[in-house]
C-alpha cells in the first residue's frame, strides 16, 4: 500500500511538501499517510481568503449559496464509498461508525441546501418583525443579519473527520464567509479526502475553502475582528485559543465545544419490560460504544434508581460483554479500536481515576481486550467499562472527569427528580441530557431541573421507542452545543447556526427605506 | 453640605463601614460622597444570590417579573426629582444630561415591563416554531429558553450610573436572574441612591439585587460557569475581565460593551440647505456635547464629501462655538466637565495623539475653557474640538483612538460609498454608524459596505426629520453593542436582551410531551 501525502490547499491551490506528522490505521498500526510539516503563511492565506473567498461569497444570494452547499453534498455522495474506506481505515472506524461520519456530512450539507433554498434570491436577513420606533411608524426600525467580513477558521476534532467539517462549513458558507478548516492530524485523511472531492468538483468560489493539512497553531495570531474560530475539542486545548491575546484583543467570536460528561436519567416508573426501557438500554450500550465511545454526545454518567438499579446493571453489562472488538474493517466487528496510541493512554488513566470513586461492573479496565483480526498486540483497543459510582453526590471525578472512549459509570438514586437534578448539575454544564420516563411530572421536574446546563435534552419514553434517533445523533435542526464545561457555544439548529458566522445589525430610518433594505434584491 | 457615605447592599443587607475612595462634583471639586472601602465577602454574596435570588426570580412567572420591573420603574419615577439632582452634582451632568440617564433608566425598566407581560403566565420561552425530527411527526423538537442558574453581574461605566445599571438589570431580572452590579466609582451617588430607592420599595425577592459599593476586583475569581458578566467600560479592563482564568476556564458568558468609533456619514447629494443636513448637524453638534461627549453612542468620525466639506466644517464649528461651558447645575450652562480629573488628562492627551492626523478646526485643545459659574480654574472643563484628518485612508489613530469627551474629527472623502465604507471600517467594528442622505442606492451601499462592522445603523433622511431619535439614543427595543473594539457584546432589542441571560435548549421528544414542556404552566 502507498502512504498517502496529505497536503494543504491555500491561495486557491495545493501546496505542502515537506513531510510532516505519521498517520497510523489505529487497529493495525500501518502507516497510512504523512500530513504537511510545511511552515505554511496562514496569516496570508487569511487574507487571500478574506478578499477573494469572501467578496465571492457575498456576492451571491442565500438561495446561490444553497445551490453550492447541495453540489458539495451531492459530490461527497459519489465519492461515499472512498471516503468510508478512509474512515475505517484512519478513524478505527466499523463500517457503521464510518457511515456516521460521512452520511453526516452528506446529509447536513443537504439540510443546509435545503434551508438555504427558503431564503431566497436575498443577502440581508432580517431577523424578526419591523418595529416602530417613535410616536409615528415613519421612524422605523429592522434586524438584519449580514455576512462577518472575515474567516471561518473551522478546528476539528478527531472523531468526526468529515461531519465535523461539513457540520460548521455549511453554515459559514450558507451564511457568506470562506472557511479555513483544520482537521486533528491523527485522523486528517479523511478530512483530506473529503476536500480533494470538493475541491475537484470545482463548486465553489476561489478562496471559499482552505484547508490545513498541517499544524495551524499560528493561526491564531493571525485572527481578525470579523473572524469567527469554531473549535471543537478539549477543553484545554479551547482554554488556549480562547486566551490568546490576539482572540482577547480583538474580540474574535469564539465558537467551542469542548468536554461534556453527558447524562441519562433512568425515571423511577419505567418498569424493567417497559417499552422506554427498552429504549433506555438501546441509547445506552450504542452510546457506549458506537465510535468506540469516541462521540462529544456519548452518555458518560446514568443515573438509574435503586428500584431497578441491579436489573439495569445486569441488563447493560450482559450487552457490553456480547460487543466482539478487533479489526473493524472485519463485517462481524461491533468496536473498533480508539483513534490513537494517546488516546488509549488518556482512556486508560481516565478509568483509574474514576475508580477511585467507583466500583467494577464490567470489562476490563487497562488490559488488552480479546480482538479479532488483529495481529498480535497491535492497535489501540479498549474494552467497554462500565462503573458503579459509590457515591454520586460526594462523587468529583465522575463529574467532571470525561474518559472519551468506551466507559460509563452507572450513578445511582433514590429516584427523585430534585436529586438527580442536582447530580446531573454537578457536570458543570453539557451538550445532551437525556430522561426516559413516561411520567409527565418526573420528566417535566428533569427538564426544569437541568435545561439551563444543557444545549440539548432528550426525552425519552414509550411513545417514541421506534421514532427517536437517540441523545448521541446530532440533527442539524436542533442546536448543538452546551454551557460551561461543554465550551459555552452553540452549532446548528437550523438558521440559529448560520447567523453565529454573521454580524446582527439593527437598521433605524424612514420606513420606506429601512423596509427596501431588508428586502433587498441581489446587488453586488 | 454632609458627605455622603456609599454602602454595599450584599447578602440581603446594607454593609461595608469602612470609607473608600472620594466622589467629587467634577465641576466644583467638592467632596460629595466616600465609597465603600471595605474587603467585602463577594464569593459568598454571590452564593447567596446564587440561592436566594435566584430560585425566587426562577419561581416568578414572566409575568410576575414584568409586574416587578413596573414597580422598579414607578419607583425611580417617584424619586426622579433627587436622582437627576445627583446625577447632576456628581456627574457633571446639565439637567438635560441628568434626566437623560435617569429618564432612561425609569423607561427601560418600563419598556421590559410592557414586554415581559406579553409573556404571560410562563416560565419557559419558546424559542421559534416546533421541528418534525424524523419521518414521523411523533419525535419532535422545540428550542426553549430558561433563566441561567447564576448571577448576572453587571459593571457599569461611569456616563450612565442609572440608565447604565437599569437597562442591564431589566433583562437580567426578566430572564429570571439575580443582579449583582457595581458602578464606576467616580459617579456612583447615582447608582446607589438608585439601589436604594429600589431596595426601599420592596418590591424584588431577596438576593435579587446585590450592589457593590466599592471594589468588585475580585468577583472575576468567584464567577461560575451559569454566571453571566456583562461590562460597559474601556477596552483595557475588558480584556482583563475576558482573560481571567476563571472566566475562561469555565467558560462564563461575558457580554461586553468597549470603545467605537462611531462613524456620522454625510451623502453626497445632500446640500447645505437640505433637511437631511439640518438632521446631520442637529445630530452630529449634539452627540459631540451632550454627557460633555462621554457616550459610548457619541460620533468620534464624520465623514464629509469634499463638494459640502467647507460649509459643514463652518457650521458644526459655529454651533460648537455657541455652546456655554460652565457649572452644569446653572440653567443656561449647555455643557458641564467630564467626569474625572484622569479623564480630562486622558481627552487631552487623546486629542494630542489625533492632531498629529489632523488639523484643529475649531476649540481650544488641552486648554481650559471659558466657564460660567465656577470659582478660579476647578473642574474637569474641556471645549469642544472639531479636527480635520489630513489623510482618512491612511490615517491611524483617528480611526482606533477614542477620545471620551467632546471631540470629533471630520474626514473628508470623495463622496463614493466603497471608499466611505471602507474607511468605515478602519474603526475596527462599532456601535453605532449613521448615514445621511436621500439617495436610496447610497444608503444601500453603505448599508451592505458597513453592517458586518455596527451593532446598528442609523439612516437619517429628510423624511424623518421631525421623528428621528439620534444615532446616540440606544432604544430598548434595538439591540446596543457591536463587533471587534466595541467588545462584541449585544444589550437591549426586546427579547434579544433577555436570551443573553437565558440557556437555549432543543428539547426532543414526543410531540404532546414537548409541546406540554415549552408551554409549560406556573409549576414552582
Amino acid at each position: 500500500m502507498t502512504i498517502e501525502r496529505i497536503r494543504s490547499y491555500l491561495f486557491g491551490e495545493w501546496c505542502g511538501d515537506k513531510e510532516g506528522q505519521t498517520l497510523v490505521n489505529p487497529a493495525t498500526e500501518e502507516v497510512l499517510a504523512r500530513a504537511d510539516g510545511s511552515e505554511q503563511d496562514l496569516a496570508g492565506a487569511l487574507t487571500f481568503a478574506r478578499e477573494h473567498g469572501g467578496s465571492a461569497l457575498r456576492a451571491l444570494t442565500f438561495e446561490e449559496r444553497a445551490d453550492m452547499l447541495g453540489k458539495m453534498s451531492a459530490a461527497l455522495h459519489a465519492a461515499r464509498e472512498p471516503l468510508i474506506d478512509s474512515a475505517v481505515a484512519n478513524g478505527g472506524c466499523t463500517r457503521g461508525d464510518a457511515k456516521f461520519d460521512v452520511d453526516g456530512a452528506i446529509s447536513v450539507l443537504a439540510a443546509y441546501a435545503e434551508l438555504g433554498k427558503t431564503l431566497g434570491k436575498k443577502k440581508i436577513l432580517a431577523d424578526g418583525e419591523g418595529i416602530q420606533l417613535g410616536r409615528s411608524p415613519r421612524f422605523w426600525g429592522q434586524h438584519v443579519y449580514l455576512p462577518r467580513r472575515g474567516v471561518a477558521v473551522l478546528i476539528n476534532a478527531f472523531n468526526f473527520p468529515a461531519w465535523g467539517f461539513a457540520e460548521k462549513a455549511a453554515c459559514a458558507l450558507l451564511a457568506g464567509m470562506p472557511v479555513m478548516t483544520k482537521p486533528a492530524t491523527a485522523t486528517a485523511l479523511t478530512a483530506w479526502k473529503t476536500t480533494e472531492v470538493l475541491i475537484n468538483a470545482n463548486v465553489m468560489p476561489k478562496g471559499a475553502l482552505s484547508f490545513i493539512g498541517g499544524s495551524a497553531s499560528r493561526v491564531t495570531e493571525a485572527l481578525d475582528s470579523q473572524d469567527v474560530l469554531a473549535f471543537t475539542g478539549s477543553a484545554d486545548t479551547a482554554m488556549k485559543l480562547r486566551s490568546h491575546p490576539n482572540v482577547i484583543e480583538r474580540s474574535v467570536r469564539v465558537n467551542i465545544e469542548a468536554d461534556s460528561l453527558n447524562a441519562s436519567v433512568l425515571g423511577p416508573d419505567v418498569a424493567f419490560d417497559a417499552d422506554s426501557m427498552q429504549l433506555f438500554l438501546r441509547d445506552v450500550v450504542r452510546d457506549m460504544t458506537q465510535k468506540t465511545g469516541q462521540k462529544c454526545t456519548a452518555v458518560r454518567r446514568i443515573f438509574v434508581p435503586q428500584s431497578t438499579l441491579k436489573d439495569v446493571e445486569g441488563e447493560i453489562a450482559a450487552r457490553l460483554q456480547a460487543i466482539k472488538i478487533g479489526n473493524p474493517a472485519l463485517k462481524d466487528v461491533n468496536m473498533g479500536p480508539v483513534a490513537t496510541a494517546s488516546q488509549l493512554a488518556d482512556v486508560k488513566s481516565g478509568i483509574a481515576k474514576l475508580r477511585e470513586e467507583a466500583e467494577l461492573i464490567s470489562g476490563e479496565p487497562g488490559a488488552r481486550p480479546q480482538t479479532v483480526g488483529v495481529d498480535g498486540d497491535k492497535g489501540y483497543f479498549h474494552s467497554p467499562v462500565l462503573l458503579r459510582a459509590r457515591d454520586g453526590m460526594s462523587a468529583k471525578a465522575i463529574h467532571t472527569h470525561e474518559v472519551f472512549g468506551p466507559c460509563a459509570t452507572v450513578i445511582p438514586y433514590s429516584g427523585d427528580a430534585e436529586e438527580a437534578s442536582a447530580m446531573v448539575r454537578k457536570g458543570g454544564g453539557g451538550l445532551v441530557a437525556s430522561v426516559y420516563s413516561d411520567d409527565r411530572e418526573f420528566t417535566e421536574a428533569m427538564v426544569l431541573g437541568i435545561a439551563s446546563h444543557h444545549g440539548r435534552l432528550y426525552l425519552g419514553s414509550g411513545k417514541v421507542l421506534e421514532h427517536a434517533t437517540g441523545p448521541g445523533l446530532v440533527l442539524a435542526s436542533c442546536v448543538h452545543g452546551g454551557p460551561g464545561r461543554a465550551g459555552g457555544g452553540e452549532e446548528l439548529g437550523g438558521l440559529r447556526g448560520v447567523t453565529h458566522f454573521m454580524q446582527r445589525t439593527a437598521i433605524q430610518g424612514s420606513r420606506p427605506s429601512v423596509e427596501n433594505i431588508s428586502d433587498t434584491k441581489p446587488v453586488s
